[in-house]
């Protein structure tokens, strides 16, 4: 295909695609709302997301989750995104590179609480809004997210503004003005990782998303180019316009979901994504048994060279910094301990895993051929065990539980929500999911959501 | 200097910043205060700017211009500067390569219409965010406009963030933490000039200032290097940080303000500021007389090689066409015309001068050496008239009207606010601004601009 007119191709497309067209995609899109909700309910649970509920409550009536009160739609967007991404517990999709749901949802839910809304237009708009966000990923390229910009919020405003504008039925040429408004707005880092604005820029993304929608269905104009040629947010962003970003963009639309296709990596532990292989490999080893922690003489970890870079930390003195130290997730591992979010607070770190850490070290192995259905692509991990009786134990993973290639069981992602939050609203929420595409409104769901939480000290 | 800590020193000198230090620049600043409000008072007789004000209106208390209504502050903040900039007929700084007061004043005015400010700091905080939007252009580079990005959007949206963090008198810790959440938000695209995104681009960037110092200021923390090091701001939207950055961004600190150095352009005329030389000479050599319209036969309009770039209309259809076009800028003096907004209106372009738009022309002249003290630098225009009696007229422009090099008088900068509203308002701001600085709080002028605008049909 041709390029030229790639921002008007792809609006089209949008406008013109059926909510029954996105049908094929409804069954991974209501896990990922089940995921993001019990993600999101257990962000809430942290004391610390008090401040910006009370930033944002008052403002209006649009939902915020486990809240008696109320916010504008932009600022339930804010803030539900921030909640989803809190613990970093919410889903991942491989392509994007980042978190889809918790800019999806929350930017879909803060326009659902305000105005009547099928179920069904609103599972569609959220396989649109992934597949946006997905296809945009891969014409930006992969030198963006590499440079330092946070794909979830650089593509979350455009994928959130086309989610919402879809939900909100805009006409292309208002869909257009939303991807414009948008486009203005394309921004986010990654010097902002390890502080709570990493959240926080996942509910911008989510917030001005709906922004945008909201603004161009007022009539407020912008330009329609903003995805074409050498000033468009592909050349600023990322790598220009290439030969083949149109079919990237177009090519096998609705007959090819991303959501079908690479589909949702759900998280089953609180932590980096980076840390999944090690996590899967210590405690196949742990469970095979045969061993005590204090018969460990010393553990090796082996990475691709380059592979353990988001695992910043060797020797952390929390459990919360553990969440990016692929030795205390070994330690954890390798203790018979349990991967839960009590294991990764913010409170000391225990002296056994102390000890433990300080005999685990890490290596990097380049002749070892990576799996091809690696997950990430050319990812691994291997932990090996030097007992003190002279056995050397040794587990490799490819491909960690939760990822598409390995998935959670609908057990285990059940399992994950009443990780999250109680029994009766476990259920409550996958018994309104369940029938969601069959509802004329999403206000069941909604009513649980504004369920006031009540935190335990 | 030596680089690393930009960040942190940066946000450190703001804050230790008195009032007091900033008074040098207070004349220019009130001088653009003016400017601003009359720009957005005549944005406010537009119907066109009725659908923004819908959108925000009833979010809150904070000022709303020339409304009867109150909106939250970040909306207080994206409404007045849309305002300011919707004509384009407000201030701008050479050195910022864009529009520093309908950013800044917005934001500021938004958050002094909810909490009471002396009107010193107010204007030490505008006098600080000028500061901070003009070195942080110059660390930029020029590569950041050329490549496509809207310097009064992206540099706007970390200046207001610091001009507000400073209204508000965060301490050095929130106060990075701020600018963190703003460098998240950089963005801005001139892809949308042309439509009226280009004003909102410059009220979304005081909107998210205010809602990244007010975020801040309620406890929301992030990263304290983003404009340090490979994945800073500076290297993800400009040249990366150079030898000299330090020094732009630091030196000289409180001892010459930009402000006061290279100063705001007020422009005389409601229309690209491109156009502002050929508007001079045509005007001269309308006034010094001597011909009629009809008596041309033809005119050359000489500009440097890409002086013209963007006025990128030759045969506009309207005068609001007629904004771009060096034709119609041309056409409107040489016939003795005003340059007056009802000139450059989306009204159709009159047959006189369609037709004497046909008998004009552009050229090139590379060999011609700009002035040294050229406003932009590198920058003239000669008007060439040739009448049929065979004389040749010519006159040449290298610093326009209303430019620093050769700015208004008080007189012409009062007839252009008489210009943008009544004789009564306008006196009662010119009064309100003169004694701004020795005023406990901003009250007085707050509730003058909350005067309700009743539109003349």
């Amino acid at each position: 295909m041709e390029n030229g007119k790639l921002t008007e191709s792809l609006v089209r497309i949008i406008a013109e695609t059926g909510p029954a067209d996105a049908e094929p995609a409804f069954a991974t899109a209501k896990q990922g709302l089940l995921d993001y909700m019990g993600a999101a309910w257990k962000g809430r649970a942290q004391a610390e997301t008090d401040r910006l509920l009370r930033y944002v409550s008052g403002s209006g009536q649009a939902l915020l989750l486990g809240s008696g009160q109320g916010a504008s739609a932009e600022l339930s967007a804010l803030y539900n995104g921030y909640l989803g991404h809190y613990l970093d517990y919410d889903d991942v999709n491989q392509t994007v590179r980042g978190h889809p749901s918790t800019v999806l949802y929350p930017a879909l839910l803060a326009v659902a609480s305000l105005r009547p809304v099928t179920g069904k237009r609103f599972l569609a708009a959220y396989v649109i809004g992934a597949e946006v966000m997905a296809r945009l990923a891969q014409a930006m390229g992969q030198q963006h997210y590499r440079k330092g910009f946070h794909n979830t919020a650089t593509l979350g405003v455009l994928a959130s503004a086309m989610a919402t504008g879809y939900l909100l039925h805009l006409d292309t040429d208002r869909l257009l003005n939303a991807l414009g408004i948008a486009a203005a707005q394309v921004s986010g880092i990654r010097l902002n990782f390890g502080t709570e604005s990493k959240p926080l820029q996942a509910g911008l993304a989510a917030q001005k998303g709906v922004q945008a929608a909201l603004l161009a269905e007022a009539g407020i104009a912008a330009g329609h180019t903003v995805l074409d040629g050498s000033q468009g947010i592909f050349s600023l962003y990322g790598e220009g316009v290439r030969e083949d970003t149109r079919e990237i963009l177009l090519g096998k639309w609705g007959r090819s979901w991303e959501l079908c296709s690479s589909g949702l990596w759900f998280k089953l532990y609180p932590f980096c994504s980076g840390a999944s292989h090690i996590a899967d490999s210590a405690r196949q080893l742990y469970q095979a048994g045969g061993f005590l922690p204090e018969d460990i003489q010393k553990a090796v970890l082996v990475f691709p060279p380059g592979g353990d870079a988001a695992l910043i930390h060797r020797r952390p003195a929390t459990g919360e910094e553990g969440r990016f130290s692929a030795e205390y997730v070994a330690a954890v591992g390798l203790n018979g301990l349990a991967y839960t979010l009590e294991n990764f607070s913010p409170k000391p770190v225990s002296v056994q895993l102390r000890q433990c850490m300080e005999r685990v070290e890490r290596q990097y192995d380049a002749t070892i051929i990576p799996s091809k259905t690696a997950m990430p692509p050319g990812r691994f991990a291997v932990v090996r065990v030097y007992l003190k009786d002279g056995r050397i134990l040794e587990h490799r993973t490819d491909i960690p539980k939760g990822s598409p290639g390995n998935p959670l069981t609908e057990e285990e992602r059940y399992q994950k929500l009443l990780n999250c939050c109680s029994e009766n609203l476990a259920l409550n929420l996958s018994d309104a999911v369940e029938v969601l595409e069959d509802r004329m409104d999403t206000n069941s769901l909604i009513q649980i959501l504004k369920t006031k939480y009540h935190r335990q000290f």
